[in-house]
């Protein structure tokens, strides 16, 4: 029996170090005078001071990219799932209050080539940056085995942080109120299990196929559309007090997100006749997915929703601002969701 | 062509809300009246307090368990590979001199068992009711065709705290202080993929194995043993101020974790005398593994290293609480780390 080493058993040190070093600049980028670690210490250093916050809260929450991960892997293309992956987590402490301070990242794969992970990580650094967060830290783990060639798993935990007296949770959410829709740019990062199923096993489509339902796009393109961050929207209006409760539609669907925040005896009546992204369209038709299913599987072109006293004034702030907005609906008194499907369309 | 549901694509929502019931209980345990949140929220709120810390500073690490998760499948035994994980992450942090607030969970599968998840994530509520840290928050994620069938990944991000002016980093360390090392309880979290190579692979073992080598330990017990925290231990020596530097021995070894906190010029000279868990021998002699690639793959019995100017002082408070400890060698200033091979052993 010859004798075994590390790189024999699949892990290989040096090409970590490499990938280190082809993400490093990037995410310097996102570092300033709160972040007093560099890359490499054993933690993120992140200094808790949080002015204009009387009672500060910190606010964090966790996510993966799901199998998205494997439309990128298909694709090979690895550089936008980061950008997912962090506006992803923005939105889903935003609709708590939170802004984002720093982000944390873990990359998984079995076989690693430093190309991929930078390209994963730049991606996560770039959206970062947008957010004026930090990418403070992550662990990059080769695991042989585990994961198929070309498979990565990303996930990460973002921190953020919210007065006290400033935490949105839904308890402000009244009947009359309304329901103002910001558009998605697509699937987001969830249900891709069930559009994978349909589009590429029961339909045989490619990543390349351009089926004319979606108006030039490749299958690749529309899955991979960026999952948008809602914080730059969202944030003058809550700087204004404007909102009452806030729901990122994920996994779920309106109902089960929306569902979320709506105090006892409140229910909602969804009006839907925003645009609904073409890929929607598609994997219903293309898989004979009912209606019902896949308003629960996906966000169908309403990726944040939003309830106001004052849907007047948050209309006209949005326009100002060129942010293109939809009334999704009316809080009820009926303790239930009101989804009607779509006819005619 | 028959419609397509969730479930049929591989997800099972209903499973996951199983998991989260039957972890409920164990998970809510760990919350004090810091953490204002529940689960099932958006995400965890943590109020951000710090009592007697002038400046605080967040600490965070993020952290997987690699491929002992493999050998936690190959046992069919998930329930300490969340302490593994949890103690890792308190470990990563302490070592510049944080105590922890918070942990955040990432667990992903090809097919979700509520009984495994649950099995998962109550030792990572145990680890965190031990070490004083709340389990805020987490995502299950469920990717069909990403993951084996009982394959699971666990990881973490942990969130603690340290003074700004109590960060240890490494540069009170000078020559002549001595290393203090604290035994591990064998692999720890690190070179799983190594073991697994020689163990089963090459030399046809099972989890079930009980070669002599291992003092009537199986293979599978000899490999799950817990990763310890060292916080406990830790905790006075550092309220007295009697440390200059820590390294938790992960994936590197000595040489690989010890070098990241000596100040340019300072080298360290090892006496490895300490006791050395049989699983080490074993994977050697089995791989024909060198002791050179033992030492940058394994951490060899001694989990945690610190330095210390009063060495006296410091073996007296552990004895006194009865905590193993031994003196692992001394700063020098030849700027190399000397770990020489021990000899017929």
């Amino acid at each position: 029996m010859s004798g075994t080493d590390y790189r024999e058993a699949g892990v290989d040190i040096d090409e970590g170090s490499r990938a280190v070093e082809l993400m490093k600049a990037e995410v310097r980028k996102t570092y300033d005078g709160r972040v007093l670690s560099d890359l490499g210490h054993f933690g993120g250093l992140f200094r808790a001071d949080f002015p204009g916050n009387e009672r500060p809260v910190l606010v964090a929450s966790t996510d993966g990219v799901g199998t998205k991960m494997k439309v990128a892997s298909m694709a090979e293309d690895y550089s936008t799932v980061g950008m997912d992956l962090v506006n992803h987590c923005v939105n889903d402490i935003l609709v708590q209050g939170a802004r984002p301070l720093f982000f944390m990242d873990y990359l998984a794969c079995g076989k690693l080539s430093a190309v991929v992970a930078a390209s994963i990580v730049k991606g996560l650094a770039k959206a970062c940056l947008e957010n004026g967060l930090a990418l403070l830290g992550g662990e990059t783990a080769e695991m042989p085995g585990f994961y198929a060639p070309g498979d990565y798993d990303v996930a990460g935990t973002i921190v953020g942080v919210v007065d006290e007296g400033r935490i949105i949770d839904g308890s402000a959410v009244r009947p009359g109120q309304t329901i103002i829709g910001l558009p998605s740019t697509g699937l987001h990062t969830n249900g891709y299990s069930l559009a994978r199923t349909v589009l590429f096993n029961k339909a045989g489509l490619t990543v390349s196929s351009r089926p004319d339902e979606l108006e030039g796009a490749s299958v690749g393109e529309a899955l991979l559309a960026v999952h948008r961050s809602y914080l730059t929207e969202m944030k003058p209006l809550l700087d204004q007090g404007l909102v009452t409760g806030m729901a990122h539609i994920t996994g779920g669907g309106i109902p089960g997100n929306l569902s979320r925040i709506l105090p006892r005896g409140c229910g909602a009546a969804i009006t839907p006749n925003w645009r609904v992204p073409p890929i929607f369209g598609l994997i219903s038709s293309l898989g004979g997915v009912s209606d019902t299913e896949m308003s629960r599987a996906f966000n169908m072109g309403a990726g944040f929703l939003f309830t106001t006293e004052e849907p007047g004034r948050v209309l006209e702030i949005l326009d100002t601002a060129s942010v293109e907005s939809f009334v999704a609906g009316t809080i009820t008194d009926t303790g239930a969701i009101e989804y009607p499907n779509r006819r005619g369309e």
